[in-house]
């Protein structure tokens, strides 16, 4: 069998420009990198303003397990799918991070004959947005502790700088570390630490933003520090976000690629889906909800993190109006869920499989309080018996979501067929989306109605430090921000052994962070990793490249 | 009058595909990066080379000073000279580092009519070379840490570590940081430091490699710290280059772009030229001479450093041969270099003017002394006075070096036509291009001969410690290699304050380096800044930009 790269370098890719011909894009719209990449400018999007929305399309998973579910691909061959059954369609993606791919980590560019290429170029550079966000938040990390080194005007006590610093590389040694030693013109000495660049609020922001003005202004609000007598220090204080935004020129303009199929995608903007919102951007979303009937769209980790947010943040401040839902999951992973250990999941286990079900009800039920039409995807496996398909079918056709067998990874939109017409028909059934909260609720009741009817905990508490923070939000006048949890993606509940569907937990909130750019508040249960670290033997020690720039070992 | 970026954003570029065509580079060898900027396909150098090498022209200067030299402008004017008289002609010069944009610097990109577009571009993001080789510079640091974390097995001594971090930004408080810290899962802790990202060794491997293979062998030469019992440990041991050279890949090819003028230039690699060589890449002019009979290449800084190190270091790896060198200067920097105050320049002052002209005569002798013929390029301003212009003249004549006065800045090639017309006949008359020293002398015998030879310094005091590591260097074989000064580019001595061509004065190496990977020993002679700050009042402040992408106050 070949390898994802082994397909992906096999593929011949159609010259991009083809690509945004059938889109209408023309061509003094495209801003071409390489044959295979292109960016479209935003100034063609203004003038799409008057075309009727195509329908928008999410995909989600159930909890990721080691067995891996296959969202991305899926996602991919859903839309070749529906390409083949002749809608008009296409699909939008995060950017993968090039950091965690010399880690042990493969690509996020999907798999098999479900690929958006050219996939080295995605997981690595790509169009430079990552490296851009990168710079963007260090310039103002840089400005801040110039100003305090240069008399200190705005009295920010330097204790009080929660703005880290950003690098696209999985570094654990970078995690605490302490600055501004050497002496007196080598800056102030304090502790601080760095994040992978896309942990970074300037990441969520260029996701968020609707235009480059949206962007300057929301840059303009981020919060970095406090002044001696605890008031807020922002960028705009520092008059940093003109520089910043400058800095994302280019970044903010949705970047266009091709499946192995050749249905176009836009893959723009990764933000995490714990500490931040976890889909790609609202400007490729919108331009492409502009340019096609039919648009899916993925939001990171399972239906509790990212399409939670995509549901009470992204599509709020978006405007949009999702019309179904797909929650993905394989037989393999639900039978993890079910108790059943990863070296003997090619066995028949229907106990298990019933136990770990319960896992894909959850999900479905979230999905269904939003008002959207469900279908469940099951990533089919060569080991899948027919009886434990049928156990699947029926729970969750109890729930009201049809099943649909994908097998995109080997046959492409030919294996996305049944899931695409799946969709159709939940699609003519129309959708009455709502979110599941009101903003104008008090911060600690909104991370309430999340724990309670996302994660079916019992209730939430909070540690002193966050009642605190979250009290003192509210008087700086940041209560009406809509809530972005950053919990574990291993469970339901906050605790990452818990598997399937726990019941009888509560959710614990240790503590509380501003991110006042991108527009909502994020509540810390347990510890969230912020900068991976490398494994013994990382990836890197395996990848090569040969004279015709041909690169081994990458996944 | 406009200003340059006034004069950037009204000119029209034709589109890249046009210029490459004219160089007779076929569309299949080229990688767009947008309209205006494309990189060029290595392989397509491989299929050049049974063409005769056109004429390579260096432009150097004088001992740079607050007045400026125009350098580059110069360099640029020149080629655009060239072009109007018929001759089949490009240039080749370093990409600007984003970081020192924030801060006090405006571009590097040339100026007026003598520029290379699209400005903006060039002098931020460009196409990714300088992030890339950020990111290839880092993944070698996270392995280093992430070796020692995992059980040291290379008996790596984390005290010896040299190999620091990169940033592309002026930011003093990462200069010397400690990192490591959290506890046992966030690394081993251990002093360092951040320097700005061109002052990188893998910028010097990059702009030093032949080929991804010769990158390759480059990168894994690279020496990077000490086991407990002292032997040199390399980026080789650790097997990163490989995954190195894969970040690379887009990096080593050359970037094509044009001047207002729509003359093709290749813009490529930025090492730095105190702690590297300072100038572009070795693939771009190679590829550059394959193309055009005229070839114009800027070195950093003055005579002392770039060129010297062109001549010495770059030309043997590179295998080239100059035929011409230029050397800029102004009246205004020769008086500041007879010892007229900044505020007084526009007035006549012919005594100052024969006292600072000694230092544009050192840079003459000094090129003269590698067997190239030698043309002064006076950058004209409006003071200048026709007794000053006579007195500059006929100083430069008796050292057998004509003087053309140039007034590219404000008109283009059309004034860079007499300094074009100068060229034209220095090179007729031919050259005889040797290197200073035999790359076998002793390491500290090829210090003295530059130091006594190209600055003037009655000798050579070694500092202990550089006396032991030249020694040690040299019993672990690297005495072989040519040696990288870093030393002021302010005086021709290493100590800023003397101006013009001081005498009696001794080089002061206090620290060595070796640069393994790029292929040369660094002796440091003062405190060379590998890491600039921001001023109090950054540039980042007033730059900015409006919904149509255009950008302001950068320049």
């Amino acid at each position: 069998m070949l390898s994802d790269i082994e397909i992906a370098q096999s593929a011949r890719c159609k010259p991009i420009g083809e690509i945004a011909a059938e889109l209408g894009i023309p061509e003094e719209a495209l801003i071409p990198y390489g044959k295979n990449k292109a960016k479209v400018d935003l100034n063609f999007y203004r003038t799409l303003s008057d075309r009727k929305d195509g329908k928008l399309i999410l995909v989600t998973a159930t909890t990721p397990t080691a067995a891996g579910e296959g969202k991305t691909t899926v996602t991919i061959g859903l839309t070749q799918g529906l390409v083949k059954r002749g809608k008009k369609a296409m699909l939008c993606l995060r950017e993968p991070s090039l950091g965690p791919c010399f880690g042990v980590k493969g690509g996020a560019a999907g798999g098999g004959y479900s690929q958006v290429l050219p996939m080295e170029d995605i997981n690595l550079h790509f169009t430079g947005d990552i490296h851009a966000v990168g710079v963007a938040h260090n310039l103002l990390a840089a400005m801040i502790d110039n100003h305090i080194q240069q008399g200190n005007q705005l009295n920010i006590d330097p204790r009080t700088v929660t703005w880290r610093r950003v690098v696209d590389m999985n570094d654990r040694a970078l995690r605490h570390v302490v600055i501004g030693l050497g002496g007196k013109a080598d800056g102030v000495p304090r502790e601080t630490g760095f994040d992978i660049t896309v942990a970074s609020e300037v990441m969520a922001i260029l996701c968020l933003a609707e235009s480059i003005s949206d962007l300057k202004e929301r840059l303009s609000r981020v919060v970095v520090a406090k002044t001696y007598d605890g008031k807020p220090i922002t960028a705009g204080q520092l008059k940093a976000h003109g520089a910043m935004a400058a800095l994302l020129k280019e970044a903010i303009q949705p970047n266009l690629v091709q499946t192995i199929e050749h249905v176009p995608a836009f893959v723009h903007g990764g933000p995490f889906a714990n500490i931040a919102h976890g889909t790609n951007s609202i400007i490729a979303t919108k331009m492409a909800l502009k340019l096609r009937d039919y648009v899916v769209v993925e939001a990171g980790f399972a239906s509790d993190l990212g399409a939670e947010k995509f549901m009470d943040i992204v599509s709020p401040y978006g405007g949009f109006n999702p019309q179904a839902v797909v929650v993905v999951t394989t037989i393999r992973a639900l039978k993890l869920h079910g108790g059943v250990p990863k070296e003997r999941l090619s066995e028949e286990n229907l106990d298990a499989l019933r136990s770990g079900i319960a896992n894909l009800e959850a999900h479905i039920d979230n999905m269904s309080q939003f008002g959207v039409p469900v279908v469940v995807a099951l990533n089919r496996f060569v080991a899948d018996t027919d009886a434990e398909i049928d156990m699947v079918r029926s729970a969750a056709s109890a729930k009201g979501a049809p099943v649909a067998l994908a097998e995109v990874w080997a046959k492409g939109g030919d294996g996305g067929l049944e899931l695409a017409d799946l969709v159709l028909k939940a699609l003519e059934g129309g959708s009455n989306y709502k979110k599941l909260y009101d903003w104008d609720l008090p911060l600690k009741e909104k991370v309430n109605v999340i724990a309670t009817k996302v994660y079916g905990a019992d209730g939430v508490d909070f540690s002193p430090g966050a009642s605190k923070a979250l009290t003192e939000l509210e008087e700086m006048g940041y209560g009406g921000l809509p809530v972005c949890m950053a919990k574990t993606q291993m469970s339901l509940s906050d605790q990452p052994e818990l598997k399937g569907r726990p019941k009888g937990f509560r959710i614990n909130v240790r503590e509380v962070r501003l991110s006042a750019g991108a527009g909502f508040v994020v509540a810390i249960c347990g510890s969230i990793m912020t900068m991976p670290g490398l494994p013994k033997s990382p990836a890197a020690e395996r990848i090569d490249i040969d004279d015709q720039g041909r690169i081994t070992g990458l996944f």
